[in-house]
């Protein structure tokens, strides 16, 4: 069955009319925005709210957002429709990870939510093929949610509490994004896929060009590119910044889900005629070329010509980024009957057992372990490190979105991103390949991709919400714990416990890694990492802090909390005594996290005060609650040293009121509460 | 094609001639050895040599075996068939193990070796598909190389070094063993299958009741079990103690190589007529019922009917205690069009790319999937804790042949030992389930296996030999080094850096454990966790010693060096400057390690003067090399204390030349110089 728009007027919705309130007819952003507006206006730049209609968990931010959900008390999603997956840590060397599993199962039954084994495979794909629906809107604690924007959602990442208070029922707060328009004329050349689509547009946007912009796609070249191809290229829409990526809802998205046996489900969603983006880009397929993204950034996009012939160690297909049965079926063609070169490790990583499925049943996997595949378990695996790590020095080829230093695992490694056909070829040859090569290389004829009949669906590892008086207890093992209780904001007379520098980033305050990662549902496990790199004895001193002024205060340069989004970055501090932190200013998102779990970020009024201070001083508050619930500025005197410093800060009223309460899950118990 | 037991007179060998030097008939055993008797009696309990026709080599021992070979300048492996095999350590989570498997190819490269490639499988099943030939011996540094006893073989496992030596062309020094002869009559039952004939065995025999004998199996019960059934039984002879286990060459074995290809180096060997065993066992298939080995050992084995109901967490298949195509099959045909349990991983851990092509051309991999399982690389992954570790505390049925505590990797584990008949049922129901229930639950017929007319065989995986000319360098990544270097024997005046107790383990010398196994080729890596459970400044002050006074003496109890085989609990000590110990006795493999290695280890002649020596002291030779030379005894001064101790050794005349050269190695290599 080829790919074909279909026009089809009887499923016009609501959505599509024309559009009579406001002047200037909508392209779909704006569209799905005003359709779920709950807050502010629709003025770029400016915060608004949104009513969230799913979310998508996984299991490496999940854990977390269970235990924030156990601590609010709910006893519902709110949502339509909340999932969360089991996709990232499925490599199972002690009880940690398997633990995590029953741990989530027990608890999304508890929610009310639906839940997807270990071995059903990548979120994103899934929640593509099973629950997104056109018009509707997503928010996933996994960066890559967006890429279910090719079914015509709005979909977005977002922080595990944000994602926690949007299954709560509570809105999801951003910045109006502007809309990049971007214009898909022709048809792609033979051997250029969606994968080379993305990253052209990495070519032209580098990794922060999309900052800001929903990407909305668009134009007659739509018309060949599959509603997986769209995944691929929403999927890597993240890598340029953009806040999400959208796809119209056209005939080729009612194709898809009717294969999907949701036909049923489909909702034409369109931009109105004449509709406006705040920025235009024509991208013209029949120019695009085979590309290949660089060691170590999505951004260092260059034509595969430039770079062929180097030997290479891996190649890789898989990965939410090359999710579709296509490109499993792409790769195994140009292998079939073939074996790849002995230098190389050829890992197949499929994305769930649906698409494993349709490999078995249609010779696909055949194909690619006879030309002597490693088959991987369905799950995100190698493209967030979880095994199939490269040797040392090597070349790795994957088709994954990412390759950041040492993502792979391995220290200084080298890893290109590119398509299927590019991964395939060079598992044949050895070396990267241009994938054009292989008609000459081996007679190959460009084998030309018909969509499944009928392909296999197989939901029975995705779990339904369970009935209420079927719901059980929620099933911790020992090595995962409870968010711990904070008590509101009140005055305190503690120690300096630590005087940083400028540019502290989340990973010295709570670092990743192998060591530390494992105790992510467990806070009090997790703590005794706290601004170790800085201080080793900061938890044991802090602990002692606790026991003697009760808790402390650290303070710091420019820039405090930079880096990583990682909320254990305040919890931890926070579980350890943590009162206050005082700098000169601080990063966006670390900022938004110490407010979030209730630790005031305050900014020196006098920054010369900042030289005044010295690490064991002694700082004390007076009506504390009263200057955060009045004013800007607070008083602080150092009994140390017998001074008294102003100090301001920037909260909104419902950040004040957040630090009042402890932290906003202590607000949302307040309030559920009344 | 149903299996016939083929008697073929055409292929009488040699090897089946009538006896006529010897006065009595030959069991199987007795042959293989007869024929490969280099040194010593065939008396049992005496020590014999034999030669070495094929090794086989794993990846996480035969890192070291390969740094031997490159010490011992090996050029060429002088066996008939060397094959190096990447199977257990599949998962890549740094560099380490990807560059371990590259090493191993270069190594296996230029020693003349074959390599199985990381992904083709594990190496048991795969030596008996393409290299096991009856009559022949096989070395192995994994402790179930006597699985390819299911061909006829005398095939063994053993130390690295030993296995360094055999493909050297040196013999496999060993005790004679008495032969356990056990008799097979009649036909297994409906949903019994080959594991729980040898679970039988264990029931019978437990870990150690077959310690000291070949098990070597005969009868017209044979007739039933396929070469994959017997691979099965003589895998799991390890778990007894045995030495190895046999089974005849017969029709069936000619067969299963024909169906792989390699009908032609069929060679027929049986037992002599009127063949004597030492002791004799009758197993009657139809009496066995399906059995489960508790936790946590493979002796506690009970009938599956005595622990039905117990609720699980996994139900796993595959490794090499149950690696054939029938017995994934059978688990297929099990799950066929039914889906497993929501709170059961059903693990599905394939033994080889070539099974994997068969399950997949033959629906099992198609049925296995949609029933919900995780379908996991080829490999020995769970089977020895890399990967599918089980949650804490949860029930785990698995068909590997090993469940000792914390195996899997989770602490406080609950591992049962079953077949892939019972695995499959109790995956279906959630509990542990006799198989034969399936009846009356599912009303599911028992599946009859038929074996395959023509199976896929793809070798491609497997590298030849290279020629000489096309041999490269051993490729090293940054965490492997080289054997140290050692000097022969010298006197010494060394402080006694440690005073030990008794019963100081192998594991206390040098610990196991995810932090110190990736460290397994590098020597001066691994050689700071020497001793660091007993004195965690013991590699600091080592270093001291040795660049103070020239090295260092240990001093220690009773049975010194116990527990497992491991080398660097030999190697690392040495590396550090140990010039000797002085214990009151040895536990026997570490006593011979440390021999192997240059270290002498010497024995109180009084064992009072134990209690004299202090940690510190200083201890003198004079004349060591001719004390070793000519006779049982040697000097050691006290310098500290003004005393003289008389010690004593129990070195054979080959042990005494490999202390004075520093080592076998340095012995090997003076001979071949010479």
């Amino acid at each position: 069955m080829a790919i074909q728009q279909v026009v089809d007027s009887e499923c016009n919705e609501i959505l599509n009319k024309p559009n009579t309130v406001m002047s200037k007819p909508l392209n779909v952003t704006q569209k799905l925005i005003k359709d779920h507006l709950v807050e502010g206006e629709m003025t770029p730049g400016e915060e608004i709210g949104i009513k969230i209609d799913q979310t998508l968990t996984q299991d490496a931010t999940g854990t977390l957002v269970m235990l924030e959900l156990e601590a609010m008390e709910l006893e519902d999603a709110k949502t339509e429709l909340s999932c969360q997956y089991v996709d990232h840590n499925l490599l199972q060397t002690d009880n940690k990870n398997p633990d995590d599993h029953r741990f989530l199962k027990s608890a999304a039954e508890k929610f009310g939510m639906w839940f997807s084994r270990p071995g059903n495979g990548v979120s994103h794909p899934i929640e593509t093929e099973r629950f997104a629906i056109p018009g509707k809107t997503l928010a996933g604690s996994d960066s890559h949610t967006p890429a279910s924007g090719c079914m015509g959602m709005l979909a977005i990442g977002a922080g595990g509490l944000d994602v926690a208070f949007a299954i709560a029922g509570q809105p999801l707060f951003m910045k109006m994004p502007k809309v990049l328009g971007v214009e898909l004329k022709g048809n792609l050349p033979d051997w250029v896929s969606a994968k080379d689509v993305v990253l052209e547009m990495l070519r032209r946007y580098n990794v922060d060009g999309a900052s800001g912009y929903v990407i909305e796609y668009f134009g007659e070249g739509l018309k060949n590119l599959s509603t997986m191809d769209r995944h691929v290229i929403a999927n890597m829409g993240t890598e340029m910044g953009a806040t999400s990526t959208v796809f119209p809802a056209d005939g080729e998205v009612r194709r898809f889900m009717t294969s999907q046996g949701r036909g049923d489900e489909f909702v034409e969603l369109v931009a109105d005629e004449g509709a406006e983006y705040d920025k235009y880009e024509e991208l013209i397929l029949d120019d695009v070329e085979p590309l290949i993204a660089l060691p170590s950034s999505p951004g260092n996009v260059v034509p595969v010509r430039e770079v062929e012939g180097k030997p290479i160690y891996q190649a890789y297909v898989g990965s939410s980024a090359n999710p579709g049965y296509r490109d499993f079926w792409m790769a195994s063609e140009i292998v079939k009957g073939r074996n790849v070169d002995e230098n190389v490790s050829w890992d197949i990583n499929p994305t769930s057992r649906q698409i494993i499925e349709n490999m078995v049943k249609n010779n696909v996997m055949f194909n690619l372990v006879q030309s002597g595949a490693r088959i991987h378990q369905a799950g995100c695996n190698g493209c967030i490190g979880m095994g199939q790590a490269p040797a040392s020095g090597q070349n790795s080829l994957r088709t994954v979105p990412r390759n950041f230093p040492d993502r792979s695992g391995t220290k200084e490694d080298s890893v290109f991103l590119v398509s299927p056909e590019t991964a395939a070829a060079s598992a044949l040859t050895g070396k990267i390949t241009d994938p054009r090569d292989l008609e000459e290389l081996y007679n190959l004829k460009y084998p030309r991709f018909e969509e499944l009949d009928d392909p296999i669906v197989n939901t029975e590892m995705l779990k339904a919400p369970v009935p209420k008086e079927e719901r059980g207890e929620i099933k911790k093992g020992p090595n995962i714990s409870t968010m711990p209780d904070f008590d509101g904001l009140s005055d305190f007379e503690v120690p300096v416990l630590l005087k940083m520098d400028d540019d502290i980033s989340t990973d010295e305050i709570l670092r990743a890694g192998a060591e530390v990662l494992p105790f992510r549902s467990n806070i009090p496990e997790i703590s005794k990492f706290t601004l170790d790199v800085v201080d080793e004895n900061f938890h044991d001193r802090a602990l002692e802090a606790k026991e003697e002024h009760g808790g402390h205060v650290v303070v710091a340069g420019e820039n405090y909390a930079q880096g990583s989004s990682r909320e254990h970055a305040a919890i931890a501090p926070r579980y350890l005594g943590q009162r206050a932190v005082i700098a000169k200013s601080y990063a966006r998102i670390g900022w938004q996290n110490l407010v979030n779990f209730g630790i005031p970020p305050f900014e020196f009024s006098n920054e010369e005060d900042y030289i005044d201070i010295d690490q064991g001083d002694i700082l004390k508050t007076e009506n504390i609650r009263a200057s955060i619930e009045s004013g800007n500025t607070a008083k602080l005197i150092n009994v140390t040293k017998g001074k008294e410093y102003e100090v301001k800060h920037s909260l909104s009223e419902r950040q004040r009121e957040a630090v009042l309460d402890g932290g906003v899950i202590n607000t949302f118990k307040k309030k559920k509460a009344s």
